[in-house]
């Protein structure tokens, strides 16, 4: 049995449904058959009620008997030690996968999370669309030319990158064909297809008990 | 003789010097005491003149041997592997410092930064305002209770942070005593003093050339 254990939220709305980011933890794990389990902190005081485990009061964190890990990314890197499937062993490659999952984190989400963030309020145009737009050009360049970040093959740096393009809003903006297919084919995954519908049937799960 | 290079631009104006994020990197090879050479691509065209290293044209990246390596926290984790005084052995620190180092770059610069480039049209109370505020008042809460953020010692986790952490504007938002005297006795370390005063000699050193 393992002692792989995924936190998220016990409930939230519609709308980040399919988005929260204990997916990506999942995901990761149906790659790699790792066994796992999900449990649960309240979203109702969410912002307070784990600090000790996540100080920015967010989720997922994962814990793994004794040790106690949050940022999902931090948490990608970590499952991606116990698995190849999720990254090569061979050290330029195993190098390859930490550089772009960075990459997926620091240059692309860096900027597109706080455009969408900004775009909530109903403008796209606002003052990091031209650097979104820009970002994201640049990656569909190096997505013209391959079909995988590294080593000509799936790896978690696949995982997070389509995990960060595959919002929406990232999604609509400007017509960038490689990086679409790239969307596309990575979430078509049987892993990916599972990690979501098992994270929208937690929250349709938790619907029930609250109605 | 070291294989490592860290590559840079050749020149920058007067603003960003003493923040390009070849210093991260230098900073944690005089830590660790990893020798290195550092070479340059040029300013000119930085945006197009060097994709294939570094597809979003910015600096720094790495070299060592035949491993080519971008995004600066990459190469923070790539060194960290080298040396047991930027990461500690045991797994749990060890893991507990990629998560700091995964915090700094998507729960705290993933803010910072875009508030910053926001900022510079002179309105710091732009969208982005009150989250990066909350962000780092959560930061704040943490380092109340703590010196370091991993194992009780200083960790490339803690080099990082402070980088973050010591941009002017982000210092002067909002009183927050723990991060600023963690900014500050981090920044007070040789190995920084050396890495920060080697990257204005070297900008220095342009300048005459191009007189």
């Amino acid at each position: 049995m393992s002692n792989l254990i995924i936190w998220t939220l016990d409930w939230v709305p519609e709308g980040p449904r399919g988005f929260v980011r204990d997916l990506r933890l999942r995901w990761a794990c149906e790659e790699a058959g790792l066994a796992y389990q999900v449990q649960t902190v309240p979203f109702a005081d969410r912002e307070s009620n784990h600090l000790t485990q996540q100080p920015f009061g967010q989720v997922p964190f994962l814990t793994d008997g004794e040790l106690q890990l949050f940022e999902s990314g931090a948490g990608l890197l970590y499952l991606a030690r116990k698995s190849d499937r999720l990254m090569p062993d061979d050290p330029v490659s195993a190098a390859h996968t930490l550089q772009w999952v960075i990459s997926a984190l620091n240059s692309i989400e860096m900027v597109t999370v706080p455009w969408w963030f900004l775009s909530l309020s109903g403008n796209q145009d606002n003052g990091l669309g031209k650097w979104t737009e820009k970002r994201l050009q640049q990656l569909e360049s190096v997505l013209e030319g391959r079909d995988w970040l590294v080593a000509n093959r799936f790896t978690v740096a696949d995982l997070l990158m389509a995990d960060v393009l595959r919002i929406p809003e990232v999604r609509a903006l400007s017509n960038r064909p490689a990086s679409e297919a790239y969307v596309q084919r990575i979430t078509e995954r049987a892993a990916f297809r599972k990690a979501y519908a098992d994270q929208l049937a937690h929250f349709e799960a938790a619907d029930r008990c609250w109605s």
